[in-house]
């Protein structure tokens, strides 16, 4: 049987699911890999993120659960498939964080999210939402990781973004440090010693 | 302070896990994305893999613990950095599941899990053995997964490594199907019958 409803028609629209998020693997961010050899895509940063998590835990505070902030970071990109990358330092196109970036955004998750049988489609739309919102321990360490990964990818290729767009020292504070000191303080003055020589 | 020990020297080895981990997005794989438009890297392949296990979960079987099995995704394949991918239907180079091929893997596990402080690699090192030995209900679902998203990707391409490589039926039965069928029986008998058509 395939009709709505049944074990096949749930399984249809999972993997309906998961073929359509295969295309993030094509999403193409600002940011390079760590060794400069070509820019990152949004399926592999979303991996490393979720890697960052598992491994940088001990930054968070006690009241964030990690295993949540793992599956945050592991959709928090999907609705790029739809609007693309918007990158924090970049002029040019839909501004980060502004009403028509998040209006995109949210139509984008409507059908990516809408894709999934209605348990699904509604519990990871929230956890998509509350990720957006950055109110609760668990966003405000996942946004704290988000940040920091462009950061350390910056530093161990030569700039990277802060090149490209002329960064200062002061728009690094305000579009990134502030975000980052705010899930994960130790996290913000320990990569911001590492990277005040590229701003001196 | 910099000093063995410290916050900072533990920040330091954290991050030289997180940058060399940054390789895996470099490692190619024999299968293709979804589209077919060019072939997938293993760090890419870990974030959708996560994603399998968080929308599939309702496939695995009631002992399993389905943050146990992403935080095994996320490091499965980190070996690849040395060793590079080892295609299950390929006759070249290292066998899968050879002794050889072991043997690398277990040095690379070394050499990349050693570069973290203790704890974790103690952790990380002790979760990437339980998915290689796939004993456990968590790994064994894990592995069911790793198998079935490549035939999920060979499905939407037209063929792709299967055609690649010429799998029989059988092939595919044996190598593939046993081992999603372990853990997710009926995730197994959804996708075989969509497979069917390629294989008559």
């Amino acid at each position: 049987m395939d009709g709505a409803g049944t074990p096949s028609a749930r399984l249809a629209a999972q993997f309906a699911f998961l073929n359509e998020a295969d295309r993030l693997k094509s999403v193409l961010r600002a940011t390079t890999l760590v060794d400069g050899s070509r820019v990152e895509n949004s399926g592999e940063h979303s991996w490393h993120l979720a890697l960052y998590a598992l491994v940088l835990a001990d930054q968070a505070a006690a009241n964030v659960d990690i295993n949540r902030v793992i599956r945050m970071l592991l959709i928090h990109d999907l609705v790029e498939i739809d609007v693309g990358d918007v990158p924090i330092h970049s002029a040019g196109g839909l501004a980060h964080g502004s009403v028509d970036t998040m209006a995109a955004e949210a139509q984008a998750a409507d059908r990516i999210f809408g894709l999934l049988p209605s348990d699904l489609r509604h519990d990871l739309r929230a956890l998509w939402e509350e990720f957006e919102a950055a109110e609760t321990p668990d966003a405000i360490f996942a946004k704290s990781l988000d940040r920091v990964q462009p950061v350390m990818a910056n530093l161990m290729s030569g700039g990277g973004t802060w090149t490209t767009y002329n960064v200062t020292a002061d728009q690094l504070e305000t579009r990134v440090g502030t975000k980052i000191a705010r899930g994960a303080p130790g996290l913000w003055d320990w990569v911001k010693a590492r990277a005040a020589p590229f701003f001196s």
